[in-house]
Formats: C-alpha cells, sequence, structure tokens
C-alpha cells in the first residue's frame, strides 16, 4: 500500500479492489458447507464472552443504564453490517474495553451535571458519536490510514502482546474478586459469609483452571494420538464451547450442598424485563441536550476517534499478517468510513459502537486458515486415492493433485502470476524427481505413500476469506440477547478462565513473544526455536542484538502498560504505540545495523525490492551469510518478503569434503537445523524440497512443498 | 537364572554373585559424590509418603495402637537392614497397603476375643511375625523364587499397573473423603460446617491437582527450553520435593481468613509424647497369649507369607528389567530368607514388617539410570572438550571418549564379554565412519560437533548400582519420625495428589500401558508410538492380535481390581497374578501364535538361545519379516534379548529401484518411522549408525551408538 494522502484515493482503491471479490467472498463462504461452522462458533464464543463481560462492568459503572444487552446489541449490530458492507471480512468488530472505560468516564461526568443527569447521557453520547464519526470521515477521507505501513512488526505485536496482558489482567482481577463481596451486593447474604465467599473463591480457582486447561489441551486435539480423525477434529473445531459447557456443568454439581448464589454467575437483566429498552429511542431526546454540552461532546469525540484510527486499522492489519498469504486486498480506508457510519447508528439508539477488536481478528484468521488447510487436505487427499485406485504412478498422482488444487484457488482476477508459477514448478520438480528415481512409471499403494502425512506437508498457509463466518458469528452474538436466561448460568469463573484462555491463545506466533522466551532459553537449546518457528532471525542476526532489541520491545510494552494504569487518560494507551513509529524510523537504526533491524522488524517502507533470483543474486546472498558458516561450509538463508510469500529458506552449497560427509551433517546441524527433521541430507534431496512455507502444525518430514519457486532453482544449482 | 530346587543352592548363588560386587555397591555409591543425592531425595519421598499415610489409615483402624511412627520406624530399619546386608540393593522396603489391611483384619479379629484383647494384639501379632519368617526361610531354602522367571512381562506389568490403579484409587478416596466429615472427629468443630467442608474440599481439589500437575511438569524439566542447564538439572532432580513444600506453603496463604483445620493436615502423635514407645517392650508379653492363638497366628501367616514372597519377589524383579541393562546379578533366594529375619525382628518390638515395594523399587532404578547418565555425560563431555582443545581429530575424540567410557564401566570380575565387545565395536565403527569420509585428520571443534548432544546420544541405559542411595533415602525415612512436627505440616490433599502422581509416574515405560493406548491411538498415528518407545511388537505382531492379547490382560487386570474389593481375602490379590503363570504357559499358546507371544511377552523359558550374527543367520531374520514389507522394500527388525542388550534394532536392506530412491524413503518412513528424526536416509548413512539403545529421553537425531555390535555389521551388508 503506497501512502497516499489525496483524498479518496484510498477509499477508491479499496473499494475497487474489494468489490471484485466480492461475489466470491460469499460463494467461497458457501462452499466451505456446514465445516464454516467451526470457525464461527469459535470466534462467536471469542466475541461474545468478552461483550457479555463488559456488558456486565459498564452496568455496574453507569447504574444500569447500559448493560450486557447494548453491548451484544451493538456488537451483533455492527458485526452484520461490516460482515455485509463492511471492506475486510477477516475484521471482527466488537464493545471493547476502552469503549468501556470512555462510557464509564462520561457518565461520571455526565450523572453530576444537573442539566444533563444520567437521563440525558445517553443522548449526550450520541452526540459524542456524531462528532467521532465526523473525525473518522475525516481521517478515512484524508488517507490516514496510508500510514498504516509504517507500524511495522514492533509496534502490531507490542500492540497485541499489551491487549494479550489486559486480558489477563482482567482474569486476575475477576478471580481475586471472587474471594470478596461485590460491591452492589448485600453483605448480609449467605454466600458472603466468609466460610462461603473463601469457598466461593476456591470453587472459581477450580472452574477457571480447568477451563483454562482443557481449552488448550482441546485446541491442540487435532495433533492427539488418540480417538479417531473424526472426533479429533470435533475436539479441536468445537472444544473450547464444548468446555464453556462441560465446566458449567460442573459448577451444578454440587448444588444441594451450596447456597444459590454460589458460584457466582453472569448477572444482566433479560432484554424482555421494564427498561431495557429504554436507549432505543434516545433519538428524541438529542435535541434536548444543552448547546454548550453539544459543542463539549468534541473533547471525548477526539479521544474515541484516536482510539477508533487505530484500534480498527491495527486490528485489521494483524488480522492480514503476512504470515497468512492472504490472496485478497486489504481495505483500512474504507473499513474506517465505514467504521463512521456505525458509531454514528449506535450513538442514534444508545449503545456503545463497536471497533475492530484484537485479538479475536486474528483468532479469526488463524481458524481460517485452518479450515482451509483442511479442505484442501480432504480434497487432495480424495483426488490422490482415486488415482491410486486407478494404479497410477507417482507423476500422475501428483499431477492430478496439482490440479485439483489449482481449482481450489481462489478465482482472482488479479492473482499474482508468482504464485500461479510456483505451482507449476512443483509439479515439474516433483515429476523431475520421480523420474530421476526410475520410479516414475511403477504404481504407487498407499503403503508407499502415506497420503494423509504427505498431503499435510504438501499445503501451504491459505486462508479461505469470506463473509459468512463473519456474518453468521454476528448473527450468533445477537442471538445472545435472547439467550440471556441461559448464558446467565455460566459462572463468572469460567469467564475468568475464557479470558486467560485467550491471553494464552494470542501468545504464539507473535514473534516478539518468542523472542522473550529466546531470552530464557538456554544458549544450548536456543536452535530449539527454529524447530517451532520461523525464525530466521535467529540465524542471521547476533545473539546480543536480539536481546538489546527485546529489551527495549519489552521495557517499553511495560511502559504502556503502566499507561493503562493512569485514570481516564490511560485509554489512549494507543498514542504510546503510534509513538513507537517515529521510535522505530528514527531512533531504532541508530542503535541497530540495518541488516538486523530489517530481520527482526521488516518495514514496507525500508524494504529492497524483490530480488531477481538469478545465479549472481544467489551467489552474493551466500557471500552475505558466509560469515555465519565455518570451516567449509555455507548455509544460506535467503529472505523473501513480497506479500504472499513466505521469508525464510534455505539451501546447501558444500564446498569441501565429500558431498555426503557425515561430518557435514553434523555441523549442519549445529547450525541451521531448521527443524531436526527437515534437514537436507544432499544437495540431491534438497531438488525435491521446495519452499519451507509455515504450517498449521509442526508435523511431517521431508517432502516436497509448493509456495517458492525460486527455491527450487536454488536447489538445483547446489 | 535356572530353576533349582535344591535346598540352598538358590541362597548359596545369590551371596556368591553379590559378594563380588559388594565392594563396590559402596565405592560407586560414593564416587558419585553429591550427586546421589538427587535419587535418594526422590525415593524418600517416594517412599517415606505413603508410608505416614498408611500409618495414619492404621492408627485410625487399631484405635492408635499403631500409628505413623511405626510405620516409619519399621519402613527405616528394614531400610537399613536391607540397604547394608540385602542382596539387591536396588529394591526399597515398606510397609505396604497390604500389610496395613492385615493388620487391620488381625486387630479386628483380636479386640472382641476377652483372652486376647487390644492389649495382647501386639504379642499375638509377633507370634504371626514368627510363623511367617518360618514359612519365608522355608520358600527360600527350597528355592521357591527360581520359579521368578516364569513370572513374565505380562505378569510383572499387571501388577504394576494394579498398583498404580490402587494408588489412584487411594488419592481419589482422599479428594472425596475431603468433602466429608473424618470419621474420628466432632463433626461440631467449626471446619465441619456445611459451609467449611465445601471450602476445605475445594482447597483441597487446587492442592491436589497443583501438586500433581506441577510434580510432573517438573520432572521433565531436563528438556525444558528455559532456564540453565544447572537450574533444569535441579528442577528435575528435587522438583517433587520441592513441589510438596511449595504447595504446602501455598495452603498456608489464607490462614488468616480460615479456620484452623483448613485445610486438613497430616495427624500423628509426636514420637516422644506418652504411649508411642508401648510397642517397643511387646517381646515381654509375648509368652502371655494363650496357647490356642499362638497355634492359630499360623493361619494369617499363610497369607502373609504367600504375600511377601510374590511382593518382594516381583518388586525385585520389577527393579531388574531388562530394559535397565543392570550389570550386577539378582539375589531373590537371599533377599527372602533376609526378609524373614526382618520379619521376626519387627514383630518381636511390636511393630508392622516392611516388604519389597512398588512403584518404589522400579522408580528407584529409573532415578539411578538418570543418574548413571548423567555421570557419564558430563565424563565424556569433558573428555571430548579436552580433547577437541588439543586440536584433535574426530577419531581421537571418539578414541579417548571411547576409554574414558570403559573407565567408568564397573569393574566386575564376571563381566559378560558381549557387552565390552560391543563398546570396542562403537569405536571401531565410528573410527572407521570418520576415515570413510576423509575427515579423520581434519581437527574438530565444537561448531561442527555439538558435543553435548552427541554424548547424549551415545550414551546407553545403564544404572548407578550401589548400595548408599537405599541407606541414605532408609535413614532419612527414620528421621521423619523425629521430624513429626514438620511433617505434620502438610496437607493432606498434597498427599493425595503425591499419591496420583506416583500412580501416573509409574506408567509410561509399562509395555501392557503403552498397548492399551495404542488400542486407542488412531490407526494413522499408531506410528507414533514407535517414536517414543522401543515397541518392537507393533511391527512384527499383527494389531488384531496385540488388541486381543490387551484386552484380554485388560480384562484380567479389572478382575485383579475387583479381587481387591472383597473384604479381607483381598489382600491376596497377588494369588490372582500367580495363576496368570498357568495361564500363559498353558492357556494362552492355544490362542496366539508363539512369534507373537514371544514378541509381547518373551518368557525366557521359552526364549530360543542367542542369535549368532552371521550373515546367514540375518537371511533367515528377513525372511520371516518380509511378509511385513511389501512391494520389494524389505526391513528387518531384529530382537534379541540376552541380559544387557535391549531389543529392537532396524535395518534397511534395499533390493529394488536405485539405492537413494525417494519412493523408497517414503514408504521406509510409512513401515518403520522409528522416530522420525532418526530415518535411514541412504545405506552408506546407516553405516554410521549402531544399535537404537533405548534413551532416557528423546532427544537427538542422527547420531553414531553404542551397545549392538551387530548392528554394524548389519548397516554394513545394506
Amino acid at each position: 500500500m503506497e501512502e497516499t494522502f489525496v483524498p479518496l484515493r484510498g477509499i477508491k482503491n479499496d473499494l475497487h479492489g474489494r468489490l471484485m471479490c466480492y461475489k466470491q467472498d460469499w460463494t467461497g463462504g458457501f462452499k466451505a458447507g456446514f465445516r464454516i461452522l467451526a470457525p464461527t462458533t469459535y470466534i462467536f464464543f471469542a466475541s461474545a464472552i468478552p461483550v457479555i463481560s463488559f456488558g456486565e462492568q459498564l452496568e455496574r459503572d453507569t447504574d444500569g443504564v447500559l448493560t450486557a444487552v447494548q453491548t451484544l446489541a451493538s456488537t451483533a449490530l455492527c458485526g452484520i453490517i461490516h460482515s455485509i458492507a463492511g471492506g475486510q471480512p477477516l475484521l471482527i468488530l466488537g464493545v471493547a474495553e476502552p469503549t468501556v472505560i470512555m462510557y464509564t468516564f462520561m457518565f461520571n461526568f455526565a450523572k453530576d451535571r444537573p442539566d444533563l443527569g444520567s437521563k440525558l447521557f445517553l443522548a449526550w453520547t450520541g452526540w459524542v458519536c456524531v462528532w467521532t464519526a465526523i473525525l473518522l470521515f475525516l481521517l478515512a477521507i484524508l488517507g490516514a490510514c496510508s500510514i498504516i505501513n509504517r507500524f511495522t512488526r514492533i509496534a502490531g505485536e507490542l500492540f497485541g502482546l499489551l491487549i494479550a496482558m489486559l486480558f489477563m489482567q482482567e482474569a486476575i482481577k475477576g478471580l481475586v474478586n471472587e474471594f470478596r463481596i461485590p460491591e452492589r451486593e448485600s453483605p448480609k447474604l449467605i454466600e458472603f459469609q466468609p466460610s462461603w465467599r473463601f469457598a466461593n473463591g476456591m470453587f472459581a480457582l477450580v472452574l477457571s483452571f480447568g477451563l483454562l486447561l482443557t481449552a488448550l489441551k482441546s485446541r491442540k486435539a487435532r495433533s492427539w494420538r488418540y480417538g479417531s480423525g473424526g472426533l479429533r477434529g470435533f475436539i479441536a473445531d468445537y472444544g473450547v464451547p464444548l468446555m464453556v459447557l462441560v465446566w458449567t456443568a460442573v459448577s451444578y454439581i454440587p448444588y444441594k450442598s451450596i447456597p444459590n448464589g454460589i458460584p457466582r454467575r453472569l448477572f444482566s437483566p433479560n432484554p424482555w424485563s421494564p427498561g431495557a429498552y429504554e436507549n432505543w429511542t434516545v433519538i428524541k431526546d438529542m435535541l434536548n441536550v444543552p448547546v454548550l454540552y453539544i459543542i463539549g461532546a468534541f473533547i471525548p469525540a477526539t479521544m474515541i476517534a484516536v482510539l477508533y484510527y487505530f484500534d480498527h486499522s491495527v486490528a485489521s492489519q494483524l488480522a492480514q499478517q503476512k504470515e497468512f498469504n492472504l490472496r485478497k486486498p486489504p481495505s483500512f480506508h474504507y473499513d474506517l468510513l465505514l467504521l463512521g457510519f456505525m458509531v454514528i447508528l449506535c450513538g442514534l439508539v444508545g449503545i456503545p459502537p463497536s471497533n475492530g477488536v484484537i485479538p479475536q481478528s486474528p483468532m479469526h484468521t488463524k481458524c481460517l486458515a485452518t479450515l482451509k488447510h483442511q479442505l484442501l487436505h480432504n480434497r487432495l487427499v480424495a483426488t490422490a486415492r482415486k488415482c491410486m485406485r486407478k494404479n497410477a504412478s507417482l507423476g500422475e498422482v501428483y499431477g492430478s493433485m496439482q490440479e485439483a488444487y489449482q481449482q481450489m484457488q481462489t478465482p482472482l482476477t488479479y492473482q499474482e502470476p508468482s504464485a500461479r508459477q510456483g505451482l507449476n514448478e512443483l509439479k515439474n520438480s516433483t515429476i523431475q524427481m520421480a523420474s530421476s528415481t526410475g520410479c516414475i512409471d511403477a504404481p504407487v499403494d498407499e503403503s508407499m505413500f502415506d497420503v494423509e502425512k504427505e498431503i499435510d506437508d504438501l499445503i501451504p498457509v491459505e486462508v479461505k476469506e469470506q463473509r459468512l463466518s463473519n456474518l453468521l458469528q454476528a448473527i450468533m452474538v445477537g442471538g445472545c440477547v435472547a439467550a440471556m436466561p441461559f448464558l446467565k448460568k455460566i459462572p463468572t469463573s469460567v469467564l475468568w478462565g475464557y479470558f486467560a484462555f485467550m491471553a494464552t491463545e494470542s501468545l504464539p506466533g507473535n514473534q516478539f513473544w518468542e523472542r522473550i522466551l529466546l531470552l530464557f532459553t538456554a544458549p544450548s537449546r536456543r536452535y530449539k526455536v527454529l524447530e517451532e518457528h520461523h525464525a530466521t532471525f535467529v540465524e542471521t542476526v547476533p545473539f546480543k542484538a536480539i536481546a538489546m532489541f527485546t529489551l527495549f520491545q519489552t521495557a517499553y510494552l511495560l511502559l504502556c502498560f503502566g499507561v493503562t494504569w493512569v485514570p481516564i487518560a490511560g485509554v489512549l494507551f494507543p498514542l504510546m504505540i503510534m509513538l513507537l513509529v517515529p521510535v522505530r524510523q528514527y531512533i531504532l537504526p541508530k542503535f541497530f545495523k540495518a541488516a538486523h533491524l530489517q530481520d527482526l522488524d521488516a518495514a514496507d517502507y525500508e524494504e529492497a525490492p524483490a530480488l531477481s533470483f538469478n545465479l549472481a543474486t544467489q551467489e552474493r546472498e551466500m557471500g552475505r551469510t558466509a560469515s555465519f558458516a565455518r570451516d567449509g561450509e555455507i548455509l544460506d538463508g535467503i529472505i523473501t518478503r513480497s506479500r504472499g510469500e513466505i521469508r525464510r529458506t534455505c539451501s546447501l552449497k558444500v564446498t569441501s569434503c565429500t558431498a555426503t560427509s557425515s561430518k557435514e551433517f553434523r555441523s549442519l546441524r549445529s547450525f541451521q537445523n531448521p527443524r531436526p527433521s527437515e534437514k537436507v541430507y544432499s544437495p540431491r534431496i534438497s531438488e525435491l524440497r521446495g519452499d519451507q512455507s509455515p504450517r498449521l502444525d509442526g508435523r511431517g518430514p521431508f517432502s516436497p512443498r509448493t509456495g517458492e519457486p525460486r527455491q527450487s532453482n536454488l536447489g538445483k544449482s547446489g
């Protein structure tokens, strides 16, 4: 995305790009069939549970003017609008904690003014929303989102980790409060006697840790050894909601021997109780607000606008990280414009507005990547099996899988030629490989070709980009309003466990988090980082630089976390993260080498044009990395970073001793070791291997890969 | 061990064998230095905690005649005697659950007789002990232990699993009781109000699961990625006692807001409280027991004798499993004789006798194997580093490591020649390998040769066989009597967690357990079993036969478990397991093929003489397994079972296509896949690889191994 501040150009570009794939956004969703329900349910829970909990918080802080009914309604309404009319359908909208804090602040301000009071509070927030929307329109039209690509990895990942910390803080605070008497409640109730309070706290510990541990386990079900594949898949897809159910059921086991109020459960009025509808007619009161307050509403509006501008864009950016290999274009400007309209809408019906949320948005993309993986997997396995039943040779099997894969690609008009080419290259190289072994014409059977496994290794990360899952989850959130009597059966302690789960789930894949862990990793085990993640930087950047960079980032993170504790102004913590942009651009380069910064935190604006991979380039690259190779072994880590491709490949150039020398194997391992099972054992074998695309699970050594056409050239020259 | 029923011959042989290594049993222990404290502490806790808990149970059941003081005293006394004068110093002695049940039964019998009563109870049990001892002497002298080798894997592992189930049952029962009012206590106490009882139960859940999960995690610390090697080693060695401390400390956190009795803690009189010494003078009363009861004491004595004969021998056998590669001889007959003396001694001083315990005895051996591994590791790493500093070549490094390894071998006069030969073979093959690559003369440095890792892979399973750890842990158990005021601070819920931990820790390595898990493993993931364990049977026995065998064994296990619930007679559950001997010998062969039985449950008495590994044998072996290989790939799993060696090797013989055919790699993986990172990539590379000895951790791909001289021959012919 180039930086353009020409008015409206950004919006026009966004609309142009997204309209081209709008139809496919829907057909693709429906083609996935009932499987779309897995990511839908997962994101529905991730979206609804915090919103319910924030609603409860809001009810406490606004004396019941706003409740979970309103937060759920806002989330559902904005979610439905965004999933249908929005630009980037991967983005999940919801009422977030900063909104709750801002509304609490505004309520406290309004309730003490005699000419405003809690009666005109919602009307006044309506004006705040109008001002906010106007500011958002201005930002969208003037192309303010163009600078989103100045938010590099360092800012995005810091923000992600900060949100994880806030969620974890919420979980811990919630758990601690289970041992205390809630503010609103009468301390004379039986369940607030010291003994029952202690019992409630202990029960809450059991329930929340039970949920956290089982939910984390269930997400990994796909790699369990036990149970049939279908069962494992079901648990991995629906395990988390299932565990919420299970632990809610567990909370009812001792109901006979404990008072009614233990464990504490969600508190929210039913939407059909009197007064729950008051907010909907707020528009009538808006003109009753004194003019001075209408103008004064501009002050909180600026804060909310800045907050939303940042939150919405970064949530969208994190949902579209490079690792996901997205094929469809982003839509920052247009989405901000649409957000403005939604803010007005919410203001006029008297509900707090929603914006793009973290970690739900990246979680959504991750789920859809898993879904796409399964769909590709099933299709390719079926194709390969069908072929093998016809006594096809290995070459034919690969050929037909190749065809099936092409058919499943999103039919976009602007598809990058490199991706297509990559797949052809894969086909050629596998056939070539098969023919070189002389086995190409022999029929293969399943004993020789472990279809399930091979294909898992073969599939690159791709995301099922569509609108259906977002729309369905938003509708389900809306359904929660009606299902309130059932939701009220969930113990609050299960919610705290769920908050902790969300915080934990958002950590893997965050390079900043991986680097923090690396600091605590014993030097002799640092190579293990490479087994699990694509972390080129471990090879190319000296450990000292990694450590310095990570310590700086951690200090900054703690500073931001401290800012969130500042009363009122704390909600503007995103400004702290915006400040990282000039820091990254002007200050960090003074302390770190450009090449290291590039590896730790690739900034698009600093990036060199994609390398053309002829032999000359390759040799230059090798020269650059030769300093890491000792005693004749040269190892290069060539990094590509253009969109839709993945950094990190490795190849081997042997310059001394014999080609299959065992000494080299050993030294190779100690240097390179991308994954113990993925070593390049001989130059010949490296021909079989394409790019090492990151996969969803860490399984499956030693198989041809798709995605990186250049790598096969490299292999051949080795 | 041949079956000899010539009187005294077994004892003589045992004494002869053990006396030869008696001195080394002590010097070896002292040579290990302070590191011996790690297994000592670990086994001390595993030994003391159940004994304390059984003592508490006994106190409740004998109206305080016997307490934890007596069970601890018996365990310490017998432990000290056995570690000094016993035959097999790996065997751990302790007061076990069956003893407690027998004593409870005898107390209930005695207290209702007017001429016996609870006053003469201990004197009467003295007579029971005398009779038991006489029976044990007879069994020892007549060589009854000779039939111990008829207890094959099926019996030993079933017994191990049964004990694990009983421990787990104890943990669950204990936890459930935390929610109830203890029998002895007054229900009017504040801590037995419903609210505090519920709070106590929930607190107990937190403490016991906390202990279980953290203790299990800490045992795996050595393979953690984080922290320095020293810290990780410390946590792995002392993590479990540390966790008992940590969770005891946690139990004191809310002490201000809860009554004194929550959580419940160990209950036991201090040894200096009045009455705790009464039992020591029981010998005075023995002649006051009416003659009829003296004679009648023979009846419980037979039951106890049968129980001890079985328990003691099987505990000893499980501590000496083949996988441990023990070098020193067993001592079943002599140990049984010594047990007889200890039973008399305990009877005369009025304490319940101890016998060999499961799972502590095999846990002891496992710990000592870890210790030996560390000692070998440190020595070899130091040697290799020293060598490399002198710019030695790879061949020289291996040579010097070889020497160091030889020096660390237990200097036994009767050492098996095969073991020595194996080490020489290793030396030759590694040097040969180095020379074939042409790198033998080049100096190596650490970048090429990852010393820590290589050496870990190189070290076979060996056990530090000595008497010191057993003696020290027995003395520490004795020290517990004095430390009773501190022990009483441990919450009972931590004990239940510890019981569950012991049950869980005893499962890995139990082939029966692995097979049960295999039944639940998805067919496509069965190969994963081979990644973690040495389980030749998965390759050589059809799944249906494995399933049938395992189902039969499981049904039998459940039957035995059911028997333990039968009042009184339940303690004779070991008889059920003895019944397995004829079942295994006469009934099972009718349902299973001999070869399959042999693989699933190698019986020494059925075993063929060790194969002499010339080419002819090898080809015969290959022919035998060829039925499992399809399409030209032949794979053999040659199994050796003589003592001191490990079953399970694999080699590759290519009979079709070209040698480096990728098709073969793939098919090899689907068949063989001993570990994904340990594939044989080319026949040439297989030369580098010796036997795949089982290692303590699952790490380290692709390196030369020690231990199996024959394998290198095999590899060369491939």
